[in-house]
């Protein structure tokens, strides 16, 4: 292997430099327009890293608050010093572009703004800003980082910006080298047209976990007060006993394994729904229902809401020794009474136990390669065991868990008040119906085919299939 | 400082492209042999990131799978169109390619296949392929991505695509453009010997963890018949008690810890056998044998997965007092005596809790520091202080946990049944072992020589040394 | 779009090869000062990432521990060699280079040297080695990584090499190129003023967590000997009762959750004093005093200790049932008396549990977000909501958690001993500050004038301030 291209081409290079010019590298200048706190923010980061940096400003007066070193010109006379004009004005200002078209004609303009709601105008403010200045180049970027970041130099959040330009990749290049020199992470997002959803990208409050939350709420409030009926009120309206601390701890654990487990089926209900279209169809080339597809990629999210219940479901139920009412509850059956021993009974208390706590171990382990440093460093035969085989097992030690929690208790008359099974039955259908369909799947006169079809394989092509042109990654 | 150089190069670049070519930069097509799932996937990708893609197949119908956009020509044809052609088609059906050897000289082609088992063929698919069209510069890349992946865009797990070619960096280069438009991370490996590593990557599973899973799970299997025997065949055969529940819970809740203890003392150990090693050789430069070089390549593994046992034994514990089984033996206990408090078994209890507390509290830390994303962000000192000084502490604190539980019993003959020690006992043979080499070795007489050792001083040089050339890196 | 600009460039730049030389590209040399610890386990990591290495000694004998196809030759014949030389030799033995003027002259020289204490020099050594070899161009490169990560390739903490350099970006472009080919990542820090800090980073420890570590001792240790005359020491003198093992949990178990109240409070205190300087001054561009400022940056550091202690905290109340002494008092506390259940106390008893549970839930949440992997990969709103909203609602319930497990015991004369107030009382103190103040800040006669402060609004703006400047990114 010999030294990277970058670096001979660097040599290259920069024999052509020697021929034409002997001097030592001079600072690139960039020009910022608008000296509102952002563009301040940036210049004051452009000199700290050794550009030499220049401000346009309707009135060319210095303030005490541009950085020192920093020059301030009219629009025009700064856009002349430099081949970059970062454009930091809000998008209301800037129809006096139009009027400087000539002088920024061949320039890049870094789009960095901003709107205060999610597509709040019909086209992009960088598309806008092209429309404005035809012979310009636009890059939009810088939009993702705010002005105290800058400032301060802490970027715990993202180091990314997100860049894209109107097919000019050079501008593009030369804005991610500024990028990087100020020690963030450029992330090219193709054309412009990307402008609108890096413009919306800052606005937006976790979109991708918004299904599994309210779902997650949903179910809870409706657990909370079925819950509420069958333990609080109908105790009180038949046998006149006040157990309205219930609603404390006693009916959020039984809400949050309910939730946790039901969530956690719904991530493994969407893969074995598409794994039936796809045998019924007989290929995998056809969409799948928009419902589907969407349902299938917050699965990482619903089984993080899951876990984060099953957490919640631990910490209460390792309480229950502490509480009064248990401590109070056993003092008075002391007293009364010694048992005999049953040791089906120890069997099957410790048994419900046991798979609870495996189940849980293997959640947190899920969790824990949910980590995006985590994924990243695993191949995908890997994610997939740990996603599919262990997460499968997850689901039956849950499921386990809570049918022998249960255990005979649903066949007895007395566990129906006013008609209503206790909730952990609730929580046993979906999972249920996944783990049936699954097992269904995994016999091999339906496995065979359906693996054939994830392949490539189609049951009825309607075209020409070209023999040698088999999917050389089908193992992945 | 100024502008990076890579935009400089850039400008100056730029401006011989105006020379010769004054329109604007037109897409560079990319051709793809094989019409397979995976080719489809990746001209799919490609087409949406801007390059213009170009299909060789057999026949050259198109199909209503082949991407709208994408033309299907011969080979011959197709691969003319473009400097870069991806093969994606399976080994078995390379050798038609060796027909056009005229037409791909000087190309680049991208080997992407995978094979279905690891070490399949003799040589790697790249470099059969390089054999087979010797005027090509073939480059391995693209097989640690799957169809699926490129299709849908969630690319959980890597998204690193691993490269390596014949000694021709600016094949690479190219190619490594290509992967970074589509969104991914390129990672050079070097020369094609390396693309037999490449192909089998994607069909490992966990190589490295390995050894620590079958390991603890023989540890955990011995110690399970261990405890079986000692606790519930001894008990139903002596004294005709049936506590067969016991292997849910009480059990486990012994293998756990001493697993636990026992792996975390092996990743110690390694260490100092190394500095016995070395401290008898008198120089650092001398290999280790090849297990202590594998053991200590699996030591961050072997302490996870005893991190893994140890927070199982902290849920098994935490659910004690929730257990039926208890619950009756504390019941049953009350109404028959109270007993005088006794102040020297308050501290004791207290006493060997307390420590295990606060040993799972560094375990955690530990645990958390090897996390990719958190390990990245610390220096060699901290990691080092973390890893070892911490980590010492960790083993000296459930090493002092685990006697704390014992206490005294080990002395009474009533806890040997059958002549067998309790588990217990076991766990603290090698952790002790570890602990007292270790305190050894940090006196001053030993502890001098081996960090010159460390520092690249030796014992009995056989050469000249230059009094200059010191480690100049040895505070690291 | 179209290709990425790096990959046309490339073409273009190998089509100058090309009629430069049609050779293929041969291997670069490096040169390396020193045949030290380091510089050997340099060389022999260039040599396999396929450089020409050759070192340079002052005696060119070669000894057995130099890596095999690396030559040794004197300094002046081993610089001719190469553009790029790595200095791998201790700053005192510097000073021989001098003599090499000439021949080093337009080289790159690299320094990777180490000192072993922090600011050791008044200049860093590779100023020192600029100021002693003019007319090379000095990068400052390879000290964050260690000799033995080289040679063992088990990069487990930073493979981040930071550079810089005086003001030559080329050189350091070669550098970087030898970096990445290396598998390591390139950090540019800027120009060679930056070394002095480069040089102290591998000799930090923690920096950033000095300042939360030693409060939260100072804070644990006033707070031990506080409980320990409170509770063990009163207990002894007035009621001769010898409790003298709370030491061991029960003492712990209040320290921690008041630590960590304590230390969560001031995490978010800063924030509000901030609020208040900045609406007494009317402007956000006056700075902040020193010790505002440093305690802003450590926020983060405090508010994983918070969670350590909160960690502690949950564990000693769990294992609460397990302890000898609880199960003890529980017994003798059966056999006297059963008392009527007191519906109140159960109420209260559990809402307590569950605000602590919740509180803890969330201050979980905040830990996983503080992830650099996860941190990373959400926007500044997202971060802001999660720090901020949820650290208050974290906050609040801890706070409602610690007044609940109080409730009206702080009004009876009985819990006062020796005129102490229990230890959850002083908790108390810093949250409830913190609250209020916050509490009063968001009225909008308030929050309003903060807002716009926050956006770059000035009360008294003393200079011209330019109508369309307006900060763009004021929304994030």
């Amino acid at each position: 292997m010999t030294l990277t291209d970058s670096s001979k081409m660097e040599k290259n290079s920069s024999n052509m430099i020697h021929l034409t010019a002997d001097s030592p590298s001079k600072p690139e200048t960039v020009c910022i327009f608008g000296t509102g706190d952002f563009g301040r923010s940036l210049g004051q980061k452009m000199l700290q890293c050794g550009y030499s940096t220049v401000f346009g400003s309707r009135k060319s007066q210095t303030s005490s608050l541009i950085p020192k070193g920093i020059e301030v010109l009219s629009h025009a006379e700064a856009a002349k010093k430099s081949n970059i004009i970062i454009v930091a004005i809000q998008r209301e200002h800037y129809n006096f572009l139009s009027e400087l078209t000539e002088v920024l004609h061949g320039k890049v303009l870094v789009d960095v703004s901003n709107n205060l709601k999610i597509n709040q105008y019909p086209e992009s403010n960088a598309e806008y800003l092209a429309q404005l200045v035809p012979g310009a180049k636009v890059v939009k970027a810088f939009n993702t980082v705010s002005a105290w970041a800058l400032q301060s130099g802490t970027l715990d959040a993202s180091r990314q910006v997100k860049l894209s330009n109107m097919n000019d990749s050079k501008a593009k290049e030369m804005v991610m080298g500024i990028v990087r020199t100020l020690g963030l992470t450029p992330l090219d997002q193709g054309s412009l047209l990307a402008a609108k959803e890096i413009e919306n990208y800052p606005l937006q409050l976790f979109p991708m976990w918004k299904f599994p939350i309210y779902l997650s709420l949903g179910l809870s409030a409706f657990l909370f007060f079925y819950c509420l009926i069958r333990e609080v009120i109908y105790n009180y309206v038949y046998e006149n006993k006040n157990v309205s601390f219930f609603i404390v701890i006693s009916i959020p654990n039984r809400i949050c394994p309910v939730v946790a487990l039901i969530l956690l089926a719904l991530v493994y209900l969407p893969g074995v729904i598409a794994a039936i279209i796809q045998l019924h169809r007989g290929t995998k080339y056809s969409r799948f229902p928009d419902w589907l597809d969407k349902w299938m990629l917050c699965r990482k999210q619903l089984g993080l809401v899951a876990l984060a219940y099953a957490f919640l479901h631990v910490l209460y139920t390792l309480v229950i020794p502490i509480r009064y009412y248990v401590r109070w509850k056993l003092n008075s059956y002391v007293i009364s009474q010694v048992d005999q021993f049953i040791h089906s009974t120890g069997w099957h208390s410790d048994s419900y136990l046991a798979l609870g706590i495996l189940g849980f171990f293997l959640f947190i382990l899920l969790g824990i390669t949910s980590l995006p440093s985590v994924s990243n460093n695993v191949n995908w035969r890997e994610f997939r065991f740990v996603q599919s085989k262990l997460g499968y097992l997850t689901l039956i030690l849950c499921t386990a868990h809570t049918l022998g929690y249960g255990g005979k208790r649903f066949l007895s008359p007395s566990s129906y008040r006013w008609y209503l099974p206790e909730a952990y039955v609730l929580s046993l259908i979906v999972p249920c119906i996944v783990l049936i369909i699954k097992f269904v799947i995994i016999f091999p006169c339906l496995d065979r085919p359906l693996t054939r079809i994830r392949q490539g394989w189609e049951r009825n092509p309607q075209e020409f299939k070209n023999s040698n042109d088999n999917d050389s990654n089908s193992a992945v």
